[in-house]
């Protein structure tokens, strides 16, 4: 790495998703133009947030320490009773949790699997929580478990990994009775039939109500 | 109009759906640097346009004369006897229908309604061809029909469109015993967890399978 | 070609400029459900196209008939006394004229060049009008013709045909004491310095004033 | 500001340029699942920034302390004997300095001036360097300056900000004998003529060449 404080700090921003070298190195002008107060913010948060964010051990998202008032490890959904303990949804990151969540329409069980399978990829236990996941099936079958929901995106690669789950955790559910789900396909909001691709066209009509 | 003739040719081009006055007037130019037998051509094929294609007096899509080998001045799909007769799609345009055929999986027949409703509009039976329709569907019910598949645009107008033929047609689809679906919504292929709407999200909750 | 008269207008409208297959479909069906009148009258203008356009011997801009008054086969442009005959621009193409003429701050005369030189092209002539353009030239220059410029879009291709220009015409040129230049290059209007490339930062430099 | 030390964070990414709410989210969760030794080394790096990099007293651009051999305050460039004296270019930014430098067709000097005046503003010395331009235009004026090249982007405001500048230093460019320059102004690397704004074409025009 270059001896550049510049040119280092810009490096580091690139391993951000999503950010340019150009845009990155525009973040360490903007950092530079901007009074301490602001850095001494930055760097404390940054410094704090694994202390202050904990990583819930049954379903992996993170969230605030400051979240939970009954001093639990685990996360304020895993520990609300109100929500639905028949039902495990399996999403591929923190902000698709969210996502539902806004959405306002579910309120079973998340478990965050931390990625997607990549299509060509021999080890893939290794990118995605998958033994994490047949570990706290087996409490979430204890308390009743009826459905696990695989809530992947409609890409190949989520599909891919839907398929790979379904494949590792059908017997399982099978023993148990558990049905395992997909989420439902077809047009959504915007989609206008002219350009719809033929897997959108065949799925609206095979879940036409 | 202009009596300037590159002027009035822009004009009527700028007719055309989604063509700007500047695209239209390098359509004029383009049209002039061409030789004769290309304007010929041109001129031959929109002048018979109408002789050559008919509108079919069940479905209301065009198509071409020779389409059809049996002197039926309806068209090759409404007098396809293979295809299903119990179930009729509605669709806003002949591209959408286009769609759904290449799509491949659907076997019933079409009507083509010609539009959608604008959202604030008094006189909705004037844009849609909705007595064309009602009065389609005589026929159709004798032939045995048991399911009118609505399939708009999953868009405010689109949805509009459904509601607005769903009230129409309810009592008359009551009597006769036939179901009035529409396609299902949910994720459509591309479609991220993170970035889908809520609606989206509901409908791919609710048609999960 | 297809028998079928949708297909056949639709192969027909994809050879104009920037039009895609689908939008040349959509294109058919909108002249399809035009009324007569409208149809007519594109028929009408199309096929009157040529016999009302004439295109300028001079300059080889094409023009309406209507537009000059002297029952002159020349274009308006090039029978206007009051423009200045010691300048002579040459664009690519009609639309590249009349960008020139909406900037209004050029008074001399034009000439048409029809295309860009490509890249990779052994008979160059051909698919410029060179041929017209040292033949106009020969009249031009008892006129007294001082400058030619030359106007091309600043992309490889331009400058590619430029430099043959240059090339082809500098003995005549020189022996006329005719300047031949070509346009400025540097910031164009909302050009942003830090993306601006190498190339037009040192224009930009050596035009300053 | 929320305690919630995700959203905390999350608002102090927003304060980037270019930087949405999502994405800033999608940031904090990127930092989470990084190992240790990355937030450590971002932590170093952002806390050390203001140390490691120094703004130089004479053209105000940042750079690393270790550029300067000579244990000088004043960055690489000013220090730069074998750089023209003679000349002086005036930038918005840093970045935009670099964009020069990386043409490689400019050895004068630099000076940053921090922005550009918004168009609805009465301090205009408060948001850009004018009082620091001045001052150190009076040593530069000592070491035989006789030209300020004003380098700014060739928008509405960079326009304004150039005519303030103008403005602000003719009077002591006037009796000092230099130059105020402006970069040129043209087509620029792409510009075709048929889609080139007025402005743009008479620049071109008048620094025909």
């Amino acid at each position: 790495m270059d001896s550049n404080p510049i040119v280092k700090l810009t490096e580091l921003f690139r391993h951000f998703p999503g950010l340019g070298p150009r845009q990155a190195r525009r973040f360490v002008y903007h950092l530079l133009a901007q009074d301490k107060s602001f850095q001494d913010q930055l760097v404390y948060n940054i410094s704090n947030l694994k202390k202050m964010v904990l990583q819930c051990p049954d379903c992996y998202r993170f969230f605030a320490v400051s979240e939970n008032h009954q001093n639990d490890i685990r996360c304020k959904i895993c520990t609300d009773k109100t929500r639905d303990a028949k039902q495990l949804m399996i999403v591929e990151k923190d902000v698709d949790m969210e996502a539902i969540q806004r959405a306002g329409s579910y309120s079973g069980h998340y478990f965050v699997l931390g990625g997607n399978l990549p299509l060509i990829e021999k080890k893939n236990s290794a990118v995605i929580r998958l033994a994490e996941l047949k570990n706290i099936l087996q409490s979430k079958i204890k308390n009743g478990l009826k459905e696990i929901i695989i809530a992947l995106s409609a890409s190949t690669e989520g599909d891919h990994t839907a398929d790979y789950l379904r494949h590792e955790l059908i017997s399982m559910a099978d023993t148990n009775n558990i049905k395992i789900t997909i989420l439902g396909r077809g047009l959504s909001t915007g989609s206008e039939i002219e350009y719809a691709d033929t897997e959108t066209i065949r799925n609206a009509l095979l879940n036409r109500h």
